[in-house]
Protein backbone atom coordinates (compact mmCIF):
# COMPACT_ATOMS: atom_id res chain seq x y z
CA UNK A 1 0.00 0.00 0.00
CA UNK A 2 1.58 3.51 -1.02
CA UNK A 3 -0.14 4.99 2.10
CA UNK A 4 2.71 2.97 4.07
CA UNK A 5 5.62 4.13 2.11
CA UNK A 6 4.54 7.59 2.55
CA UNK A 7 4.15 7.18 6.12
CA UNK A 8 7.26 5.43 7.19
CA UNK A 9 8.52 8.86 7.41
CA UNK A 10 6.21 10.47 9.48
CA UNK A 11 6.78 10.63 12.72
CA UNK A 12 3.82 11.42 15.50
CA UNK A 13 4.96 12.83 18.64
CA UNK A 14 3.88 13.09 21.77
CA UNK A 15 4.51 15.84 24.20
CA UNK A 16 4.29 15.69 27.83
CA UNK A 17 1.53 13.19 27.32
CA UNK A 18 -0.07 12.03 30.98
CA UNK A 19 -2.53 9.79 30.59
CA UNK A 20 -1.82 6.13 29.63
CA UNK A 21 -5.13 5.39 28.08
CA UNK A 22 -4.86 8.29 25.81
CA UNK A 23 -1.24 7.43 25.01
CA UNK A 24 -2.84 3.80 24.24
CA UNK A 25 -5.61 5.46 21.98
CA UNK A 26 -2.96 7.58 19.99
CA UNK A 27 -0.84 4.26 19.01
CA UNK A 28 -4.04 2.64 18.30
CA UNK A 29 -4.80 5.06 15.15
CA UNK A 30 -2.05 5.08 14.10
CA UNK A 31 -1.86 1.24 14.02
CA UNK A 32 -5.47 1.65 11.98
CA UNK A 33 -3.27 4.04 9.20
CA UNK A 34 -0.50 2.44 9.18
CA UNK A 35 1.83 5.23 10.62
CA UNK A 36 3.99 2.79 13.02
CA UNK A 37 6.54 5.24 14.41
CA UNK A 38 5.97 6.98 17.36
CA UNK A 39 8.05 9.40 19.68
CA UNK A 40 7.40 10.71 22.71
CA UNK A 41 9.27 13.65 24.58
CA UNK A 42 9.17 13.70 28.20
CA UNK A 43 6.16 11.46 28.81
CA UNK A 44 4.85 10.79 32.33
CA UNK A 45 6.85 8.09 33.41
CA UNK A 46 4.08 5.90 34.72
CA UNK A 47 1.59 6.64 32.21
CA UNK A 48 3.85 5.79 29.53
CA UNK A 49 4.96 2.47 31.24
CA UNK A 50 1.25 1.72 31.54
CA UNK A 51 0.34 1.96 28.53
CA UNK A 52 3.63 -0.27 27.27
CA UNK A 53 2.58 -2.92 29.06
CA UNK A 54 -1.07 -2.97 29.04
CA UNK A 55 -3.30 -6.23 27.21
CA UNK A 56 -2.98 -5.73 23.76
CA UNK A 57 -0.62 -2.87 23.16
CA UNK A 58 0.42 -2.60 20.05
CA UNK A 59 4.43 -3.27 19.37
CA UNK A 60 4.66 0.51 17.94
CA UNK A 61 3.95 1.07 21.48
CA UNK A 62 7.29 -1.11 22.42
CA UNK A 63 9.74 0.31 19.80
CA UNK A 64 8.44 3.97 20.54
CA UNK A 65 11.47 5.96 20.83
CA UNK A 66 11.88 8.44 24.05
CA UNK A 67 12.95 12.06 24.00
CA UNK A 68 13.85 14.86 26.87
CA UNK A 69 13.34 17.22 24.50
CA UNK A 70 10.97 18.39 21.34
CA UNK A 71 14.21 19.69 19.77
CA UNK A 72 15.77 16.18 19.68
CA UNK A 73 12.69 14.54 18.63
CA UNK A 74 12.50 16.74 16.01
CA UNK A 75 16.09 16.67 14.70
CA UNK A 76 15.86 14.43 11.71
CA UNK A 77 12.85 15.88 10.54
CA UNK A 78 12.69 18.56 7.73
CA UNK A 79 8.99 19.86 8.55
CA UNK A 80 7.82 20.31 12.07
CA UNK A 81 3.82 20.75 12.33
CA UNK A 82 2.29 21.36 15.67
CA UNK A 83 -1.08 20.88 16.32
CA UNK A 84 -3.20 23.58 18.04
CA UNK A 85 -6.81 24.42 18.40
CA UNK A 86 -6.26 28.37 18.27
CA UNK A 87 -7.18 30.26 15.20
CA UNK A 88 -5.03 32.36 12.96
CA UNK A 89 -5.25 35.41 15.12
CA UNK A 90 -4.83 33.95 18.62
CA UNK A 91 -1.37 32.33 17.50
CA UNK A 92 2.40 33.88 16.84
CA UNK A 93 2.44 30.83 13.97
CA UNK A 94 0.86 30.67 10.62
CA UNK A 95 -2.03 28.33 11.41
CA UNK A 96 -3.68 25.90 8.32
CA UNK A 97 -7.00 23.75 8.36
CA UNK A 98 -6.54 19.88 8.13
CA UNK A 99 -7.08 19.51 4.94
CA UNK A 100 -4.92 21.97 3.25
CA UNK A 101 -2.26 20.66 6.10
CA UNK A 102 -2.07 17.18 4.82
CA UNK A 103 -1.53 18.13 1.79
CA UNK A 104 1.58 19.58 2.21
CA UNK A 105 2.74 17.46 4.74
CA UNK A 106 1.90 14.16 1.85
CA UNK A 107 4.30 16.18 -0.67
CA UNK A 108 6.93 16.73 2.19
CA UNK A 109 6.95 13.07 2.90
CA UNK A 110 7.24 11.93 -0.77
CA UNK A 111 11.18 12.90 -0.06
CA UNK A 112 11.89 13.82 3.95
CA UNK A 113 10.92 13.22 7.27
CA UNK A 114 8.11 15.44 8.81
CA UNK A 115 6.89 15.46 12.53
CA UNK A 116 3.69 15.91 13.95
CA UNK A 117 3.65 17.07 17.29
CA UNK A 118 0.62 16.71 19.71
CA UNK A 119 0.66 18.72 22.83
CA UNK A 120 -0.24 17.50 26.75
CA UNK A 121 -3.87 16.75 27.17
CA UNK A 122 -4.26 19.69 29.53
CA UNK A 123 -2.52 22.13 28.15
CA UNK A 124 -1.86 21.44 24.45
CA UNK A 125 1.81 22.57 23.46
CA UNK A 126 3.79 25.26 25.27
CA UNK A 127 5.11 28.30 23.71
CA UNK A 128 8.83 26.98 23.68
CA UNK A 129 7.24 23.92 22.08
CA UNK A 130 5.16 25.56 19.60
CA UNK A 131 8.43 27.34 18.72
CA UNK A 132 10.29 24.59 17.44
CA UNK A 133 7.45 24.07 14.59
CA UNK A 134 7.46 25.48 11.34
CA UNK A 135 3.91 25.91 11.39
CA UNK A 136 0.30 24.42 13.04
CA UNK A 137 -2.28 22.49 11.55
CA UNK A 138 -5.94 22.75 13.05
CA UNK A 139 -8.92 20.60 12.95
CA UNK A 140 -11.73 22.57 12.33
CA UNK A 141 -13.96 22.02 15.47
CA UNK A 142 -16.54 24.30 16.65
CA UNK A 143 -15.97 27.62 18.32
CA UNK A 144 -17.91 25.95 20.87
CA UNK A 145 -15.93 23.34 21.57
CA UNK A 146 -12.75 23.20 20.33
CA UNK A 147 -9.87 21.49 21.92
CA UNK A 148 -9.99 17.40 21.33
CA UNK A 149 -9.61 14.73 22.66
CA UNK A 150 -5.84 13.32 22.07
CA UNK A 151 -6.61 9.75 20.52
CA UNK A 152 -9.44 11.25 18.54
CA UNK A 153 -6.99 14.63 17.27
CA UNK A 154 -4.86 11.83 15.79
CA UNK A 155 -7.11 9.99 14.49
CA UNK A 156 -8.45 12.43 12.63
CA UNK A 157 -5.21 13.80 11.09
CA UNK A 158 -4.15 10.46 10.02
CA UNK A 159 -7.19 9.82 8.26
CA UNK A 160 -6.72 12.74 6.52
CA UNK A 161 -3.04 12.40 5.91
CA UNK A 162 -4.32 8.87 4.03
CA UNK A 163 -6.94 10.78 2.10
CA UNK A 164 -6.16 10.40 -1.63
CA UNK A 165 -2.67 9.04 -1.57
CA UNK A 166 -1.41 8.15 -4.59
CA UNK A 167 1.71 6.48 -5.73
CA UNK A 168 4.39 8.55 -4.51
CA UNK A 169 4.58 11.88 -6.34
CA UNK A 170 8.24 12.46 -7.28
CA UNK A 171 9.32 15.97 -5.84
CA UNK A 172 11.85 18.20 -7.60
CA UNK A 173 12.49 20.58 -4.48
CA UNK A 174 15.27 21.40 -2.97
CA UNK A 175 16.02 19.01 -0.06
CA UNK A 176 14.72 21.04 2.59
CA UNK A 177 16.58 21.71 6.01
CA UNK A 178 16.74 19.77 8.84
CA UNK A 179 15.75 20.66 12.60
CA UNK A 180 19.04 19.93 13.81
CA UNK A 181 20.27 22.66 10.45
CA UNK A 182 17.32 25.28 11.57
CA UNK A 183 18.20 24.62 15.40
CA UNK A 184 21.76 25.78 14.82
CA UNK A 185 21.35 28.86 12.58
CA UNK A 186 18.99 29.65 15.20
CA UNK A 187 21.53 29.60 17.89
CA UNK A 188 24.00 31.38 16.19
CA UNK A 189 21.39 34.04 15.18
CA UNK A 190 20.47 34.38 19.05
CA UNK A 191 24.79 34.80 19.45
CA UNK A 192 24.39 37.35 16.79
CA UNK A 193 21.34 39.41 18.10
CA UNK A 194 22.42 39.04 21.44
CA UNK A 195 26.23 40.21 20.70
CA UNK A 196 24.04 43.45 18.51
CA UNK A 197 22.40 44.11 21.34
CA UNK A 198 19.53 43.57 19.72
CA UNK A 199 17.78 40.96 21.94
CA UNK A 200 18.22 41.98 25.72
CA UNK A 201 18.55 44.82 26.74
CA UNK A 202 21.95 46.21 27.53
CA UNK A 203 23.10 47.43 30.97
CA UNK A 204 23.99 51.21 30.72
CA UNK A 205 21.91 51.82 27.46
CA UNK A 206 19.14 53.71 27.40
CA UNK A 207 16.13 51.02 27.23
CA UNK A 208 15.05 50.81 23.64
CA UNK A 209 11.20 50.36 23.13
CA UNK A 210 9.60 47.30 23.96
CA UNK A 211 8.83 45.81 20.61
CA UNK A 212 12.87 45.78 19.55
CA UNK A 213 13.72 42.97 22.05
CA UNK A 214 12.72 39.19 20.78
CA UNK A 215 11.85 36.32 22.69
CA UNK A 216 13.99 33.29 21.55
CA UNK A 217 11.13 31.86 21.08
CA UNK A 218 9.95 34.23 18.80
CA UNK A 219 13.21 33.81 16.94
CA UNK A 220 13.25 30.59 16.57
CA UNK A 221 9.72 30.90 15.17
CA UNK A 222 11.00 33.27 12.89
CA UNK A 223 13.34 30.65 11.52
CA UNK A 224 11.02 28.18 11.00
CA UNK A 225 9.09 30.11 9.20
CA UNK A 226 11.35 30.52 6.33
CA UNK A 227 11.14 27.41 4.86
CA UNK A 228 14.67 27.52 4.35
CA UNK A 229 16.12 24.69 1.92
CA UNK A 230 19.74 22.49 3.40
CA UNK A 231 21.77 24.75 1.20
CA UNK A 232 20.03 28.23 2.14
CA UNK A 233 20.65 27.19 5.77
CA UNK A 234 24.26 26.97 5.00
CA UNK A 235 24.40 30.50 3.16
CA UNK A 236 22.93 32.57 6.07
CA UNK A 237 24.72 30.39 8.71
CA UNK A 238 28.00 31.26 6.59
CA UNK A 239 26.99 35.09 6.77
CA UNK A 240 25.80 34.69 10.37
CA UNK A 241 29.10 33.53 11.80
CA UNK A 242 30.95 35.98 9.73
CA UNK A 243 28.77 39.08 11.24
CA UNK A 244 29.02 37.78 14.41
CA UNK A 245 33.14 37.68 14.19
CA UNK A 246 33.23 40.87 13.15
CA UNK A 247 30.91 42.11 15.99
CA UNK A 248 33.26 40.00 18.47
CA UNK A 249 36.24 41.52 17.19
CA UNK A 250 34.54 44.77 17.26
CA UNK A 251 36.38 44.98 13.73
CA UNK A 252 37.47 48.46 12.19
CA UNK A 253 34.97 48.16 9.02
CA UNK A 254 36.37 50.46 7.27
CA UNK A 255 39.58 48.27 6.99
CA UNK B 1 -22.69 27.91 10.68
CA UNK B 2 -23.78 26.19 7.49
CA UNK B 3 -22.54 22.55 9.57
CA UNK B 4 -24.62 23.14 12.45
CA UNK B 5 -27.99 23.29 10.75
CA UNK B 6 -27.05 19.85 8.62
CA UNK B 7 -26.55 18.59 11.78
CA UNK B 8 -29.75 19.25 13.69
CA UNK B 9 -30.56 16.61 11.53
CA UNK B 10 -27.97 13.71 12.21
CA UNK B 11 -28.42 11.51 15.10
CA UNK B 12 -25.74 9.45 16.06
CA UNK B 13 -27.04 6.36 17.56
CA UNK B 14 -25.18 3.98 19.63
CA UNK B 15 -25.99 0.61 19.67
CA UNK B 16 -25.23 -1.73 22.56
CA UNK B 17 -22.31 0.19 23.93
CA UNK B 18 -20.19 -1.29 26.76
CA UNK B 19 -17.80 1.32 28.00
CA UNK B 20 -18.37 4.64 29.88
CA UNK B 21 -15.26 5.67 28.58
CA UNK B 22 -16.15 5.44 24.88
CA UNK B 23 -19.85 7.17 25.35
CA UNK B 24 -17.97 9.75 26.87
CA UNK B 25 -15.41 9.64 23.99
CA UNK B 26 -17.96 9.92 21.43
CA UNK B 27 -20.25 12.69 23.01
CA UNK B 28 -16.84 14.66 23.18
CA UNK B 29 -16.41 14.37 19.57
CA UNK B 30 -20.23 15.32 19.03
CA UNK B 31 -19.74 18.47 20.75
CA UNK B 32 -16.35 19.01 19.00
CA UNK B 33 -17.77 19.15 15.92
CA UNK B 34 -21.31 20.15 16.10
CA UNK B 35 -23.65 17.25 15.82
CA UNK B 36 -25.50 17.24 19.46
CA UNK B 37 -28.08 14.55 18.80
CA UNK B 38 -27.18 11.26 20.55
CA UNK B 39 -29.07 8.35 21.03
CA UNK B 40 -28.47 5.47 22.58
CA UNK B 41 -29.52 1.57 21.80
CA UNK B 42 -29.75 -0.94 24.77
CA UNK B 43 -27.10 0.65 26.79
CA UNK B 44 -25.28 -1.06 29.24
CA UNK B 45 -27.07 0.75 31.82
CA UNK B 46 -24.48 1.14 34.62
CA UNK B 47 -22.00 2.46 31.67
CA UNK B 48 -24.25 4.66 30.51
CA UNK B 49 -25.10 6.27 33.84
CA UNK B 50 -21.05 6.76 34.53
CA UNK B 51 -20.88 8.27 31.55
CA UNK B 52 -23.57 10.78 32.17
CA UNK B 53 -22.43 11.88 35.38
CA UNK B 54 -18.99 11.99 35.20
CA UNK B 55 -17.20 15.05 36.32
CA UNK B 56 -17.49 17.12 32.61
CA UNK B 57 -19.87 15.14 30.96
CA UNK B 58 -21.55 17.02 28.24
CA UNK B 59 -25.38 18.44 28.18
CA UNK B 60 -25.92 16.29 24.85
CA UNK B 61 -25.04 13.08 27.12
CA UNK B 62 -27.47 14.85 29.37
CA UNK B 63 -30.32 15.31 26.76
CA UNK B 64 -29.23 11.78 25.39
CA UNK B 65 -32.38 9.73 24.44
CA UNK B 66 -32.65 5.93 25.28
CA UNK B 67 -34.44 3.56 23.33
CA UNK B 68 -34.55 -0.61 23.28
CA UNK B 69 -34.41 -0.94 19.79
CA UNK B 70 -32.62 -0.13 17.10
CA UNK B 71 -35.95 0.09 14.80
CA UNK B 72 -37.47 2.73 17.19
CA UNK B 73 -34.14 4.78 17.32
CA UNK B 74 -34.10 5.24 14.00
CA UNK B 75 -38.07 5.03 13.15
CA UNK B 76 -38.06 8.89 12.36
CA UNK B 77 -35.14 8.94 9.55
CA UNK B 78 -35.21 8.59 6.21
CA UNK B 79 -31.74 7.25 5.98
CA UNK B 80 -29.93 5.13 7.77
CA UNK B 81 -26.45 3.91 7.88
CA UNK B 82 -24.79 1.41 9.78
CA UNK B 83 -20.96 1.62 10.23
CA UNK B 84 -18.34 -1.42 9.68
CA UNK B 85 -15.52 -2.87 9.59
CA UNK B 86 -15.93 -5.21 6.66
CA UNK B 87 -15.37 -4.89 3.46
CA UNK B 88 -17.67 -5.01 0.35
CA UNK B 89 -17.39 -8.41 -0.21
CA UNK B 90 -17.51 -9.80 3.39
CA UNK B 91 -21.14 -8.32 3.82
CA UNK B 92 -24.63 -8.34 2.67
CA UNK B 93 -24.78 -4.55 2.55
CA UNK B 94 -23.43 -1.97 0.12
CA UNK B 95 -20.60 -0.76 1.48
CA UNK B 96 -19.11 2.84 0.54
CA UNK B 97 -16.18 4.04 2.01
CA UNK B 98 -16.50 7.17 4.14
CA UNK B 99 -15.28 9.66 1.75
CA UNK B 100 -18.40 8.89 -0.79
CA UNK B 101 -20.64 8.07 2.06
CA UNK B 102 -20.24 11.46 3.32
CA UNK B 103 -21.46 13.20 0.12
CA UNK B 104 -24.66 11.29 -0.13
CA UNK B 105 -25.23 11.65 3.42
CA UNK B 106 -24.80 15.76 3.51
CA UNK B 107 -27.37 15.77 0.55
CA UNK B 108 -29.99 13.99 2.40
CA UNK B 109 -29.26 16.34 5.74
CA UNK B 110 -30.16 18.81 3.46
CA UNK B 111 -33.92 18.23 3.91
CA UNK B 112 -34.45 14.68 5.93
CA UNK B 113 -32.85 13.16 9.05
CA UNK B 114 -30.39 10.45 9.02
CA UNK B 115 -28.78 8.05 11.59
CA UNK B 116 -25.21 7.00 11.59
CA UNK B 117 -25.27 3.60 13.75
CA UNK B 118 -21.99 2.51 15.39
CA UNK B 119 -22.03 -1.03 17.31
CA UNK B 120 -20.61 -2.13 20.60
CA UNK B 121 -17.17 -2.23 20.75
CA UNK B 122 -16.27 -6.05 21.02
CA UNK B 123 -18.45 -7.21 18.04
CA UNK B 124 -19.75 -4.48 16.08
CA UNK B 125 -23.35 -4.11 14.52
CA UNK B 126 -25.13 -7.64 14.57
CA UNK B 127 -26.84 -8.98 11.42
CA UNK B 128 -30.22 -7.94 13.19
CA UNK B 129 -29.05 -4.48 13.45
CA UNK B 130 -27.63 -3.90 10.42
CA UNK B 131 -30.72 -4.95 8.56
CA UNK B 132 -32.29 -1.70 9.51
CA UNK B 133 -29.45 0.37 7.35
CA UNK B 134 -30.10 1.22 3.94
CA UNK B 135 -26.03 0.70 3.12
CA UNK B 136 -22.75 0.68 5.29
CA UNK B 137 -19.87 2.67 5.47
CA UNK B 138 -16.54 2.04 6.08
CA UNK B 139 -13.67 3.77 7.18
CA UNK B 140 -10.89 3.03 5.11
CA UNK B 141 -8.05 1.42 7.78
CA UNK B 142 -5.61 -0.80 6.51
CA UNK B 143 -6.48 -4.55 6.26
CA UNK B 144 -3.61 -5.40 9.17
CA UNK B 145 -5.92 -3.51 11.80
CA UNK B 146 -9.30 -2.35 10.82
CA UNK B 147 -11.07 -2.12 13.57
CA UNK B 148 -11.47 1.54 15.25
CA UNK B 149 -11.94 2.41 18.73
CA UNK B 150 -15.49 4.02 18.89
CA UNK B 151 -14.50 7.58 19.97
CA UNK B 152 -12.01 7.86 17.22
CA UNK B 153 -14.40 6.10 14.37
CA UNK B 154 -17.46 8.97 15.13
CA UNK B 155 -14.79 12.13 15.78
CA UNK B 156 -13.44 10.80 11.83
CA UNK B 157 -16.68 10.20 10.69
CA UNK B 158 -18.35 13.31 11.92
CA UNK B 159 -14.43 15.15 10.64
CA UNK B 160 -15.51 14.06 7.45
CA UNK B 161 -19.16 14.74 7.34
CA UNK B 162 -18.29 18.39 8.17
CA UNK B 163 -15.57 18.58 5.53
CA UNK B 164 -16.63 20.59 2.35
CA UNK B 165 -18.71 22.98 4.62
CA UNK B 166 -17.85 26.74 3.82
CA UNK B 167 -16.86 27.91 6.78
CA UNK B 168 -13.85 24.97 6.95
CA UNK B 169 -12.26 26.38 3.68
CA UNK B 170 -11.53 30.14 5.29
CA UNK B 171 -7.36 30.50 4.78
CA UNK B 172 -5.43 31.94 7.91
CA UNK B 173 -2.40 32.80 5.96
CA UNK B 174 -0.71 36.13 7.25
CA UNK B 175 -0.24 38.98 4.51
CA UNK B 176 2.62 38.06 2.23
CA UNK B 177 5.77 41.26 2.28
CA UNK B 178 5.57 42.84 -1.45
CA UNK B 179 8.59 43.03 -3.50
CA UNK B 180 9.23 46.48 -2.24
CA UNK B 181 9.74 44.80 1.38
CA UNK B 182 11.44 42.84 -0.16
CA UNK B 183 14.06 44.94 -1.83
CA UNK B 184 14.44 47.49 1.03
CA UNK B 185 15.28 44.15 3.17
CA UNK B 186 17.97 42.72 0.16
CA UNK B 187 19.59 46.20 0.13
CA UNK B 188 20.20 46.53 4.00
CA UNK B 189 21.10 42.92 3.88
CA UNK B 190 24.07 43.68 1.41
CA UNK B 191 25.07 46.74 3.06
CA UNK B 192 25.61 44.64 6.30
CA UNK B 193 27.10 41.93 4.60
CA UNK B 194 29.63 44.46 2.76
CA UNK B 195 30.71 45.65 5.88
CA UNK B 196 31.52 42.49 7.61
CA UNK B 197 33.70 41.82 4.69
CA UNK B 198 31.29 38.77 3.58
CA UNK B 199 30.44 40.11 -0.17
CA UNK B 200 33.56 41.29 -1.42
CA UNK B 201 37.42 40.94 -1.21
CA UNK B 202 38.28 43.69 0.93
CA UNK B 203 41.67 45.33 0.33
CA UNK B 204 44.67 44.33 2.36
CA UNK B 205 43.17 41.50 3.49
CA UNK B 206 44.54 38.07 2.47
CA UNK B 207 42.00 36.49 -0.49
CA UNK B 208 38.64 34.29 0.86
CA UNK B 209 37.95 31.28 -1.04
CA UNK B 210 35.39 31.95 -4.13
CA UNK B 211 32.25 30.08 -2.59
CA UNK B 212 32.75 32.66 0.45
CA UNK B 213 31.71 35.71 -1.57
CA UNK B 214 28.09 35.89 -2.94
CA UNK B 215 26.89 38.12 -5.80
CA UNK B 216 23.99 40.90 -5.30
CA UNK B 217 21.95 38.80 -7.44
CA UNK B 218 22.76 35.44 -5.71
CA UNK B 219 21.33 37.56 -2.45
CA UNK B 220 18.35 38.97 -3.86
CA UNK B 221 17.21 35.48 -4.88
CA UNK B 222 18.10 34.31 -1.49
CA UNK B 223 15.62 36.84 -0.13
CA UNK B 224 12.72 35.43 -2.25
CA UNK B 225 13.38 31.94 -1.64
CA UNK B 226 11.94 33.10 2.06
CA UNK B 227 8.35 33.40 1.77
CA UNK B 228 8.22 36.08 3.99
CA UNK B 229 5.03 37.65 5.55
CA UNK B 230 5.00 41.43 5.54
CA UNK B 231 5.68 41.26 9.16
CA UNK B 232 8.58 38.89 9.21
CA UNK B 233 10.14 41.11 6.76
CA UNK B 234 9.30 44.21 9.35
CA UNK B 235 11.32 42.45 11.92
CA UNK B 236 14.35 41.23 9.73
CA UNK B 237 15.00 44.34 8.38
CA UNK B 238 14.92 45.32 12.37
CA UNK B 239 17.50 43.15 12.89
CA UNK B 240 20.08 43.70 9.90
CA UNK B 241 19.48 47.56 10.95
CA UNK B 242 20.77 47.19 14.26
CA UNK B 243 23.81 44.85 13.47
CA UNK B 244 24.55 47.42 10.38
CA UNK B 245 24.63 50.14 13.04
CA UNK B 246 26.71 47.94 15.55
CA UNK B 247 28.97 46.82 12.85
CA UNK B 248 29.39 50.65 11.48
CA UNK B 249 30.23 51.89 15.02
CA UNK B 250 32.69 49.52 15.62
CA UNK B 251 31.22 49.16 18.82
CA UNK B 252 32.41 47.21 21.61
CA UNK B 253 30.40 44.01 21.71
CA UNK B 254 30.91 44.04 25.80
CA UNK B 255 29.21 47.29 26.81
Amino acid sequence: MSTQTQFDRLRVVLVNSRNPLNIGAAARAMNNFGCLHLRVVNPYELAFREARSAVGALPLLASAEEFSSVAEAVADCTLVVGTTALSRRDSQHPVRLLDQAAGIIRKRLASSRVALLFGSEKRGLSNEELSHCHWLLRIPTRDEQRSMNLGQAVAVCLYELTRGSKTASRSEKPLAATSGDLERLTSVLLDTLRTGGHLNPIAGRPPKPPHAFLSEEKVRRLVRRLNLSSSDAEIFLGMLRQMLWKLCSGGDPSV
